[in-house]
């Protein structure tokens, strides 16, 4: 048993570089099986299909995708620096839920078709921001959201314009930060608003 | 000749289907050539493989993915609000350049891999903007682009949170489209900040 459980660990770890650098269609079973050391009967066995490995792969990156960066309504440039950061640590966890739009999800609405809306913690949190005073309160939470997080990932790895890499200098990273802090607090809180 | 012509440009508009829906991988040749009412062969002798097919479907969409608006250094906020309605009329565009970018360029850099820095035009008028007064000097121009772009993403086809459709109602895509103008004017334009 213990080896099974071994063999299913090196499984999804050779399988969440696979999907992740090839995608579900471009993933090669059988390049999986060989880095894993292991065969594709057992991996069938442990997981049913491509698809079910796949499945598998990102439910084990659920938390990096979804909850990446822990959301503080009241500092919402301090949550897309978090991002930022997590984004560079953490390109496959892009790449894997990037794969997942476009070949799942491609007909728009949420990314998860779990029937779990997964926005909606971060929707209610900045609802609350936005009654606390920290948030601008004639836009809607949602679209905050989608805003903030689209401004953290303007470098990610999906990126159509630049994607950073962790090997750039780290003063890059810095005058990113800066920018992208500075541009969030700007854009939706009401502390970078012009005083009424 | 002219069946050859009209031959290739089915294969081209079939193609064009095929990869924006299932991305180089995913593609199948036959489905493409059976869509074209032509054949395997045919496709071979017009584009030689099936990644020179791609490399015509995305040099045909390559002004709708790097010029998809005309890019006014003194209206961002318009730029913005016209690149969320190209991506919403043309959907194909975005998600043809996002599986360029997972799949042949992941690690990170330009997205079109010719030599030629297409955004430098752009970085270049926001940079004219700065010394304007329009936009605010401080930042990185390259980081301005960045910024807006992704805003004007935020509900983008290949969006990891929300994806627009052209199916949602006006009111809708108003919200957003105001929100949007509203959060790059405050974040980069000088009129957006606080007077000093």
């Amino acid at each position: 048993m213990r080896d099974a459980a071994a063999t299913r660990r090196r499984l999804l770890d050779a399988a969440t570089e696979e999907f992740a650098a090839h995608g579900i269609a471009g993933a090669r079973v059988d390049r999986i099986a060989a880095a894993a050391r292991s065969n594709k009967a057992q991996m069938y066995g442990f997981f049913g299909s491509k698809d079910g490995l796949f499945d598998a792969v990102l439910a084990e990156h659920f938390e990096l995708i979804v909850n990446a960066a822990p959301l503080d309504g009241a500092d919402l440039p301090g949550y897309a620096t978090a991002l930022y950061d997590a984004y560079l640590q953490h390109p496959q966890a892009v790449r894997l839920a990037t794969w997942s739009r476009l070949e799942r999800h491609g007909g728009g609405g949420d990314l998860f078709a779990d029937g779990v809306d997964h926005s909606a913690p971060k929707v209610a949190l900045i609802a609350t921001a936005q009654r606390d005073g920290h948030v601008d309160p004639r836009l809607d939470p949602a679209d905050v959201l989608s805003l903030v997080v689209a401004m953290a990932m303007s470098w990610s790895p999906a990126s159509i314009l630049l994607a950073a890499g962790a090997e750039e200098p780290d003063a890059v990273h810095e005058r990113r930060r800066a920018a992208l802090s500075t541009a969030v607090r700007r854009a939706v809180t009401v502390e970078g608003q012009p005083a009424r």
